[in-house]
């Protein structure tokens, strides 16, 4: 019998991914739980066969044997509905930010709002299954990683831990993602007219995404250049990863570390030295593809890492978590 | 000593495209007139050289010795701009909808709302050189035509006028529109991930343009069928027209109506018989280009009219009628 | 144990969709047949798990065991392969134009070239299953639609069967296609630059599409107005439909006639009076949707029917083409 | 009356645009010299207002009296036709690598092809005025400076100059460009189905522009990491350059630095400090636009160059080069 889960924010862009992939899935049955009043437009469609529509209640949750609820909200909505649904014993995976800095401190530093859930933050399992895999199974509270860390963690902390970056040089990570990023929502910085035939830069330095980066991979601040950057594509992630070798001799030594850490990670694929992704390869898909440049006359190497933002960056790492909290197959519904 | 005119409604598509022509106009000086509170961001430019911007009030733009104010507005701020400028003797083009069909009786059924201005509605002049130039020169206040009207008309009239149209079978117009015609602002509906990758129909049978169609080729409703269609383009207008002909020979013939027709137009482009304009022919021009296509033996015809919604459609054409009104040559400006 | 099917022309967008849908299909298992001696720049991926590549020669795919090929390819590269493969007892399904048109004559006049085997061009079924599911089951070449007629035949043959349509006024059939359409392959007509921000009609009138939608609807030439156009997307397919009607009361009248003829059809799904189907409903799915626009009053109604070229349109249609061949399940791997 | 100005390569991206500008200059004449047997299609228009067409031949040239030509060519069609027009004491502006790098040692290295002019390159005069303004005038033949290098070279030779890099530390120079920086041609890599909803890396720190930052702005290659990237996008070059600086105190002191240096540039504009540009703010005019992002407390900074790669990176820029050559306000056309 499949195991029912919930999800809230189902008409968002991330909900919507999820949506799709649970249906695919053969172990759970997803249900939409409406939490907003306002239902929005209807498809047109005569038969509509989504899954079936619940409010987002706790007793509800309860009622219905729901088993874990997955939060495709903004920060305030996931700390106000996650210790309701924690309190009826549904476990929860939060894709916003609200559970990812560890401390009231960070949070309030970065998010530039109060934390009003300091115990949850404190107990939530970060949901990088590549790196956090011990903590997962066993969580009631996991924390689905920002879309521009998932990418720059899985390219830069092999690295660090192989002890192979001139840290003092720095690291810089340019990264650019499709339009989905910023959710769905009226806005005029998302508008058509305003990103076609553009390109644009925004919190340079300051990303709220930067922290993330930091408490996964090791590094200062002051040693990592964060710049994030819109493109005018619905979807996808790409990061050019700039730094200096210490001790390097060749890009198959360096393709060589990713190789080793990732021999048994089925969402992780590597690419011949010389040669790197793009944004098709990864669209659509839960894969992390990395691609390595190195020029060892000078020790300059540069790492270019790709996801689908709304797959392994948002929706699909979220399902790959669920799978490792309910016992599946970690690819089940992935590949 | 150039003439000063005011831009209401800068900030929009239309309105910032008319600052860029009338900043290449070498008779007039443009200013911009700021109808809203909130005056939006910024360019960041330390030295921004745009034209001066005043409040947008009748006194002042007396005061200031404005010559001609374009109001690149909604409807209803329209209304209300228009009677208290043309108050302190400045004269009028409008872009939007509000004076263009003439009664308000025909306005309240096609726009949905009560008209405040019935006698400027009866006294507006309306701004499609082509075929209205007579009244233009003389006019207080002219309204400028609809995007999809401006390529439908240059497209039917002539045809209607020389009797060639087998009218009870119909003409359909295909109409397909950039998003930019939409205007600038946050909705959900022109974001540009439920744009990009995306055609939609909508107002099927039921634009608010079609009246205006109507008025100028002088078809009944239930002769014309048309749809608006949205592009993931930022600008432009094809429309598609297809009709069957009445003792028509060949392609020749008709394109040979249109050549007559539009002898002394700057503004008209026509096509050899078999070939058709697409969007890059007309993009950032004032032109409207149109191509035939004629099948002799089956009576049937396909009419391509393609122009810049902001331009032919918007900004462009309310300029022409400015070089009408104030006594410049017509395509100053605009070539 | 699954049956073995071959995909020539795996590269190509058709081919490559093809690949992508069988690998999920639970019944086969697809392999690679190599046609041409270039075999193109590889992904760079280092782990690359995509199927087995062999030679495309018909005594290897007898030897192999492979039950069906699917050729993805140009028509002449069609008529070359589809009679080596039937020779060895392989089954056929073409996704060229090579045998939908029935008679050489036919073919010869749209496609302006001799067909090479007149013989097969009579066998073949023609592979649209909710008009033609009998023959396909025992077909030994099956004969993929068109994109075009796809959309246009799910949308007008019903309402031919049914009487509705003033067919001496004619039916219009305006519709738009996504560059995939055009195939992979270098040409500066689809090259991106010329193809953003742009918009334009081919093959007015003329498109070899055409007598697909004549043979399948029962319209005649004269009757059917058709015009081709490229959006700026990567797939989907939606044509705007225009006719007047023959003793039609209402909206739902209309969508009552596509009602009871697809009530069992797994692929054609229907909107509420009035609303009508954009691309991204259809993106990456085998559903054909319709919708209709009426005018009670005037007697005019807009049909807009949207397909994914490269699934329904293709590469979809094709593997349910194939499942009512080999005995699945005619949704498996589709749904 | 006006200067004749020959333009070779016309049907190009560059070609085309020229054109454009050319025919806004009130001092030139522009014609199009014909290199290439095939003529290309027309524009279907049946009064075609462009300018005349000649053969491309330094008879021709020189009989018609034309001053100056540019080519729109590539290298080695430059190669052939800059000697044979200076031979007829013609002018040459040339957009193509060939004369850029001083050296047919660095061109052979960079370009991977033997050099058939080492004289003409150690005349040609590089053509970026806003730092090598002197030479131009007296020039025979300049050579337009590269897109990339445009954008660069404004950015980092002013922080050069000031003595502001930590150059030990490198600088990151992460680049993306529109599309028709490739030129206007058949090819897969273009083809609007690979580039649409994707973005990818080619070159990676061997990019043949490369030589031409290290020439103006004296990096060593060691200290300049450079990756170029295709954005679907028509237009538009945007470059985010990291560094870290020594003894700066403020981000206002960093773009005081490149206000002294361009105070009298009519073609730099900065933002203050904090706000960069994107390519909106450039598209369609001859513009370099800088802004400058810094954190005081680590040290690191963030410049944004952006362009219209086919106006201030080649074009537009090639104007500006003919007008100092030929003694026009070096504004003209480009306003």
């Amino acid at each position: 019998m499949p195991v029912k889960v919930g999800i809230v924010g189902y008409r968002g862009y991330s909900g919507a991914e999820l949506v799709r992939i649970l249906q695919r899935h053969t172990g759970v049955e997803p249900l939409l739980l409406e939490h907003r009043a306002d239902n929005g437009p209807s498809s047109g469609l005569i038969r509509d066969d989504g899954p079936p529509v619940l409010p987002c209640d706790a007793e509800i949750v309860a009622k219905e044997g729901i088993s874990l609820v997955f939060l495709a909200t903004p920060p305030e909505a996931s700390m106000e509905l996650a210790p309701a649904l924690l309190g009826v014993n549904c476990r929860v995976v939060d894709l916003s930010g609200a559970f990812r800095l560890r401390t009231p401190e960070n949070y309030a530093a970065w998010y530039k709002a109060t934390h009003t859930q300091p115990e949850l933050l404190a107990e939530a399992a970060y949901g990088l299954p590549e790196f956090c895999r011990e903590r997962i199974p066993g969580a009631r509270l996991v924390s689905n990683p920002g879309c521009y860390p998932t990418a720059a963690n899985l390219a830069i902390r092999p690295l660090i831990e192989a002890n192979l970056v001139d840290r003092a040089a720095g690291i810089v990570c340019d990264a650019k993602s499709g339009v989905s990023g910023a959710g769905r929502k009226a806005s005029l910085t998302t508008s058509f007219c305003e990103v076609t035939e553009n390109f644009s830069a925004y919190s340079i330095l300051k990303h709220r995404h930067v922290p993330e980066v930091l408490l996964t991979s090791g590094l200062e601040e002051s040693e990592f250049s964060f710049t994030a950057q819109l493109i005018p594509v619905d979807r996808g992630i790409l990061e050019t990863i700039y730094f200096r070798t210490v001790g390097v001799k060749s890009a198959e030594e360096l393709v060589g570390i990713y190789q080793r850490r990732y021999q048994n990670e089925p969402f992780v694929r590597l690419y011949h030295p010389g040669r790197v992704p793009d944004l098709h390869a990864v669209a659509h898909t839960n894969f992390c593809d990395i691609g390595v440049v190195f020029d060892p006359a000078t020790d300059r190497a540069v790492v270019v890492s790709a996801i689908d933002n709304l797959v392994k960056g948002a929706a699909g790492q979220a399902v790959q978590n669920m799978n490792l909290m309910l016992g599946f197959a970690e690819t089940e519904g992935l590949l």
